[in-house]
């Protein structure tokens, strides 16, 4: 019943280009578009820390992401669109994740092994030039996931392994402290496209091969022109098995189009053709989105302020769950129950409703149980009045009635009827 | 000129026992009395989350120990006295200094050790049981200090290492995005006053045998009839040396009372009556403070709200403060300065004041170089014309003249005289 939450994050580190693009944001963006989803897309500025120390890319590969994502057609409404650095409840998840997970957990990290590897392998210290910001890049990733109940994370085969440790903070947390947390699922892409550089490796910014997603129209054309071909003459048949410009297409034209190439290459076709070709069909797809691109770097500002409007709704969920979490683990209100010593007698605690207001200007309402537990959230209403209805059949109602008022309202994830009929039951007996 | 900051953490973790109070809560209730520091005393409940999973504990023992606090005599207006999970700079400064530091820094923290060789000589992995928080517990502690730019840090000889790793993350972080922090001095306490327990051991919680600071009258006199002894009869010469009793007695009693028991050891008092002699002399230093700390233990809102206040005051400084850091490692608005590719030209940036009111209610203004960096803050005016006023005079003053309207400021750490005279110059170029 629950609508499932997917989660990306993006480091902000660099220039999106177009691997980039066609490997994630278009099929992200796509994604997104689902109905029966809730998507949520942060711009990881704080995991970018771990490498970069220059302030100045951090910001403006911020401003480039975030442009190249919104021009890609993220659409910021329907969609959860937020920088990690605005939500200042993460760092502080970060801290009590850190405090539940074993160390050992975070020894047998991929990443950080592969350091020590390349440490142990040259015969200096395992941990030379190693950052704990490194080591500890998995609990912020961690927090990340955690903090908006993910159910599920997009990832690479090679990023399992951190969703693993994901699911391990969140029994770690729930074992001592109850069940808060959903321990998320990877959602392994395993047939992510992956698109060859312009030396026909992998495109990535590690080898400086990398065609810029929203390079103007000019510098597009001059970049497709120098992938690396073979030097087969105009007239040859060429090979499309290898050729980094035949992928290249692949990635954009449809599949007749794609035919046409495959058969212009056993036609041999000349190569400054071919590249012709694939230039254009790629500007073709990329012409529009480059003109939003290119106003939205003109305007920060306004890129500045959907990333606020984002970071409004993804508060509006982490600010309330903290508070959840907080109490859990006792960073409490002195004067809040359970403070006084143990020989003061305590008052039952009963189940109570929360009524709020939701950046999307509808009123909502929470059900909590007794230990302050969520048990449901309602769907948005209009006006405070229609949500206020909903509550006051709730506190009437009887057992059989019940699940009719649940199209209302969505259980807790880890929440069963009985739980919430029990808490019903409880408010009515007074 | 610049005042010194003392900061001290109280780990919220415990029922604080007369040890605590002489050896820690008196001794620093006095030197907060110095006019020449500003001193930072916090109940450290992050840290508590390494050990404590009982939340119940936590917060009864932030209450307890704050209250003790207060009743020892502790001004709230005169320091500042916070809960350190309510100031949410902290957690994220954590993350800040986790990038900047190594992780080979951490491996050789002693407490970790002291676990790894426990789990070594068990034969087991050395990370059996060591939790992430345990091993970053140092950066933890690194950003309370630097948070506030504490020069000094009162600390036990085996503290010092952790101080050592502040020092070095503040110069990590300066290394990569300039001067920002103070490293921090360890004011190391070698005298300080350790009290015996019921059975001769330190008086520690982990040995149990601890005399509450505010065990009812009662009960006090129960624990001190208890504290082991010899078993000399009365009549017989009793040695001080290696006597509990005669040192607790010692830490509350003048230089002439501990003289009289001395005396009275020698001339051989029974070991009821020397525990009676002792018993009122501690009881008469401690009931004042016990009859204010009921009070408080019974009004926990009131100590809430003393909390809430020292938040506020110690947000004051942290707020601005990393507003200041988030910026230099670029966590920046997308519309602020150096937003635009590099290939925009840059405007000359400017020094500049801030002006602004505290919770104080008093009105100051800051003065900023062209790179943000603080250069000098404010005394308080009363009113913001007065504030004003020495802007406007700093605006249009000679080299000779800034001098004299020093006196309304203090350099922020690291300044030199010369560094704001140039900056005024630079103001007033235009």
């Amino acid at each position: 019943m629950t609508t499932q939450r997917f989660l990306t994050g993006i480091t902000t580190s660099g220039t999106p280009h177009l691997g980039n693009y066609v490997g994630s944001i278009r099929p992200a963006v796509r994604a997104s578009l689902t109905d029966s989803v809730q998507s949520f897309y942060f711009l990881a500025d704080y995991h970018a820390l771990i490498k970069i120390d220059d302030p100045a890319r951090i910001q403006r590969s911020t401003l480039e992401i975030a442009a190249s994502w919104l021009a890609a057609g993220l659409d910021p409404e329907r969609v959860v669109f937020y920088r990690q650095s605005d939500v200042p409840e993460i760092p502080e998840l970060t801290w009590f994740l850190t405090c539940v997970l074993g160390k050992g957990v975070l020894n047998r990290a991929h990443a950080y092994k592969a350091s020590v590897d390349k440490n142990t392998a040259a015969g200096t210290d395992p941990d030379t030039d190693v950052s704990a910001g490194l080591f500890m890049y998995p609990v912020l990733m961690g927090a990340d996931i955690l903090m908006f109940n993910a159910h599920k994370v997009p990832v690479g085969r090679d990023q399992v392994q951190h969703i693993e440790m994901a699911r391990d903070m969140a029994h770690s947390f729930n074992h001592r402290y109850g069940e808060h947390f959903v321990p998320p699922d990877a959602a392994i892409e395993d047939n992510v496209a992956t698109l060859p550089g312009l030396d026909g490796r992998k495109m990535s910014k590690s080898y400086d091969n990398t065609i810029p997603m929203f390079a103007p129209r000019e510098q597009l054309k001059k970049l497709i022109a120098s992938i690396k071909t073979d030097s087969k003459a105009p007239g040859e048949a060429k090979d499309v098995d290898g050729s980094a410009l035949f992928q290249i297409y692949q990635a954009f034209a449809s599949a007749s189009e794609t035919e046409a190439l495959r058969q212009a290459y056993a036609d041999g076709i000349a190569w400054a053709d071919a590249k012709h070709i694939v230039f254009e069909r790629v500007d073709q797809e990329l012409a529009p989105m480059r003109a939003t691109y290119q106003a939205l770097m003109d305007n920060p500002a306004k890129v500045e302020a959907i990333l606020i409007a984002g970071a409004a709704k993804a508060r509006a969920i982490a600010t309330p769950f903290m508070r959840q979490l907080r109490h859990a683990v006792g960073l409490r209100k002195l004067d809040a129950q359970n403070t006084s010593s143990t020989h003061k007698p305590v008052k039952t605690a009963k189940p109570s409703f929360k009524q709020y207001r939701e950046t999307d200007g509808k009123f909502y309402f929470k059900l909590m149980a007794a230990d302050s537990r969520l048990l449901l959230q309602s769907q948005g209403f209009d006006t405070p009045r229609e949500a206020g209805k909903v509550i006051g059949q709730i506190s009437t109602v009887n057992p059989a009635g019940l699940k009719d008022l649940s199209v209302y309202w969505q259980a807790a994830t880890g929440v069963e009827e009985d739980d919430i009929l029990a808490a019903v039951q409880q408010l009515q007996s007074d």
